[in-house]
């Protein structure tokens, strides 16, 4: 693996130096992966790796059926949104255009731009069968009895082992398995407030999270948030001083559907203020594996010594949707949470768990979100090029630092609930940005994944979408 | 199958003439298996069936290691518990008992007759792992995307076709897909019920609902309940006419712990009930498939066309509790439940719900469930013999007409939490009667599960355990 990883490092790093050099220029083409294959004497999948690599920092491109290119710039950069300032507003009926998207979305072929999860094509589907055939050897009983309550032990031991190791010290004994990353949001939820208390949230946040805030009979304060660096820290201290809120609700690592990352000074300053006020903060961490930086971001979690986070993460953004597992470690509300999850489902799949640990046990997992990454942080480049090249000049869009979605802001007076019925008609589905706040705010902005490998058809997708909003304007 | 079936009911019949016509007399041995097989030219499962068939009749018994002998009553059977009638003191603190319960069931290989789940070796393992198999195969994606909200397709057809042909129409767009029992009914409670309702129950009841109406901020009546007919109906309309129950949550068929049936007037007697007073009824019907009778008892939703019974069940307690597929038929409240699925888990996992459609469109789950009715009704019978022949003459025990649970009413003054620690130092571990009520009663009751097949050893933890109740006798 190291051998590896230093060979496509170095292929990358003589192209990037061609490229200093000039010796490659703009809008050249690259040597085709078979000829770095034979000059390197390397795989393809190698080859494939470095381009990933070079791709993702923005010096090459790939245009589908030509090849890799030294990058062109598109005609100009688009600046970002604006820092959101959520009204007071009476909530908006979201529910119903939610209902309406998640059922338009695969229908009748529809490019699924407002998908919430990577395409099946990047999932690694043939190894997580053979990991299940192993579980069904490696189990007692094959997994057709009861799991412990807080889930999984060699699951949990390596779920805490994997996130030690990337600098995040996590005890097995300190997580509770859950089906999936909502389920532990809806837990931890369940564990800390009652109906009538009020949640802090993003503005704009995931559309699911305000769904659950809702059903459990809770008032939710969306937060302004900055498209780079999340909530601002003073508008959450200003609301806690105001006594107004029983818990905070972060996703404080690539927020769906801005996808900021919040500074590790800001995250710091959260935990101190919910320590100093009490507050527990539940903190969303499903996109932090998927970062395109360096390395991977901290979580608030790993600042606070209080106990009153709660971070809650799964696999189902990165590899296994269909799986249900996720995990919850709920700080001093442990017991809490093992009680719940106990009253209201006994325990989880007992299978699906084992293929999971095995799955990190190997390292398979970590091998996936290299790939993983590589991919989606190329895609989120060749995306926000085409709403560069295809939108109108006065569209503002969000840089993702990791994660899987483009916030969109149009201009005033775009209607993107229009926009929706107008792209569906052309087999085009996207998420109108109402779906994202309870305050029916965000009308000129939608929400484009780029969970799908680029291909011609998302191109025409987004050119045609470019031409529908230009032809939209007055 | 149908060729099979009546092979082993014509040899059941042939010996049950012997036997009748005394050809064959109580105590004698019966022919051996192999005698069988070979008498009749059939495998050595059909002549099992057989034996099974006639030990469920009480017939003939199997003695361990000796075989089969024409069955030779005990010393007398022993009475009913009386009708339940619960009190209406303080709710007693029955969380610390039950994780104790819990914690202890495995421990040290103790004999764990509190267990809520028939034994591994009853579940057909083998054949789950040739569906998982096959599911990767006939699932896109091999089970890795999510699932519909509702559930899987084929599962909810093959569900509704598999009650349909059981008199019990259901169609597959009435079901909601669920993690288990216990998810379908924390799904209905919160769909009908707000925190500070009061649902009425039996008693005694499973302690698991207890807990998730508790953790629902539910207030609970505890009905009067016959341990063959279940609650009284009268107890139920007083309680409603009274205006003091806000919803129902009945185990209509063979409650857990009774083994109680509600008899069909009783079910059309509460149906008319709830209907009149505009309640909902959440049948929990998990031991439905599991009877001693002819033929599967109705449903309380069998009766109602007015969409107020919510009925919920799963394959946790027949096939596969690690799994986690269950359902709810939740009638006018669909839409509701089908939120709240969304709301707190998006989906259930896809794999095990492909696996469970398989098994019933193949007819193994029917096949599956024959052999496993044989089995527990003559470990129904093997059990309460040896309660009647190692327990005090003043023991009285329920007489199931299916599940898996004996309900044991020791004399006054005995006290089940303490037996509960003097037969766990004997490596025995039972179910004390308290944890099946919120009143802090039944403290001289007990559960036995005998979900376990019959052994000399579970004979001597019965014979160890009778020991104790009679030396703790004043």
């Amino acid at each position: 693996m190291e051998t590896k990883t230093l060979l496509y490092d170095k292929i990358a790093k003589d192209i990037e130096h061609q490229i200093s050099q000039q010796l490659l220029r703009i809008g050249d083409k690259l040597p085709s992966l078979r000829v770095i294959c034979e000059r390197y004497g390397v795989s393809q999948s190698t080859a494939l790796q470095a381009y990933y690599q070079l791709e993702a920092k923005s010096l090459i491109e790939s245009r589908p059926r030509s090849g890799y290119f030294v990058y062109r710039s598109p005609k100009h950069s688009l600046p970002l949104p604006a820092v959101s300032a959520p009204g007071i507003s009476a909530p908006g009926a979201i529910h119903e255009i939610i209902s309406r998207v998640y059922s338009d979305m695969g229908r009748d072929g529809a490019v699924p731009l407002s998908l919430g999860v990577p395409a099946l094509e990047l999932l690694p589907v043939a190894k997580l069968n053979k990991g299940l055939l192993r579980a069904t050897r490696s189990l007692k009983g094959s997994g057709v009895e009861y799991e412990q309550v807080q889930g999984n032990e060699n699951l949990r031991r390596q779920v805490a082992r994997f996130y030690t190791g990337e600098g995040q010290p996590l005890r097995s004994e300190e997580l509770v398995i859950s089906a999936g990353c909502m389920d532990a949001l809806s837990l931890s939820l369940m564990a800390v407030t009652q109906r009538g208390d009020t949640l802090a949230v993003e503005s704009p946040v995931y559309f699911g999270i305000l769904q659950l805030a809702q059903s459990l009979g809770l008032k939710v304060i969306e937060l302004p948030t900055h498209p780079q660096t999340g909530i601002e820290p003073e508008a959450l201290e200003k609301a806690l001083a105001a006594k107004k809120i029983n818990a905070c609700l972060l996703v404080s690592n690539f927020n769906n559907p801005l996808g900021s990352l919040m500074p590790n000074a800001h995250k710091q300053e959260v935990v101190r203020l919910i320590q100093h006020y009490g507050i527990p903060l539940i903190e969303d961490d499903i996109y932090g594996e998927v970062y395109f930086g360096a390395e991977r971001p901290r979580s608030c979690r790993s600042y606070d010594e209080s106990g009153l986070v709660l971070w809650c993460s799964s696999v189902s953004k990165t590899l296994a949707p269909g799986y249900r597992v996720g995990w919850v470690a709920p700080g001093r509300f442990k017991e809490q949470v093992l009680k719940l999850k106990l009253y209201h489902s006994i325990a989880g799949t007992t299978i699906t768990q084992e293929v999971i640990a095995g799955f990190l046990e190997t390292g398979r997992y970590a091998h996936h979100l290299r790939r993983l990454r590589h991919i989606l942080h190329a895609n989120a480049l060749r995306y926000s090029r085409a709403v560069a090249e295809y939108f109108p000049d006065d569209t503002r869009v969000s840089r993702p630092q990791g994660g899987f979605m483009l916030w969109v802001e149009l201009s005033q007076g775009q209607d993107t609930l229009k926009l929706y019925e107008q792209a569906m008609k052309q087999k085009i589905s996207i998420a109108p940005g109402n779906m994202f706040s309870l305050q029916d705010q965000y009308r000129n902005c939608l929400r484009l994944s780029y969970g799908i490998p680029w291909s011609d058809a998302i191109e025409t997708a987004l050119q045609r979408l470019g031409k529908i909003i230009t032809n939209n304007k007055i």
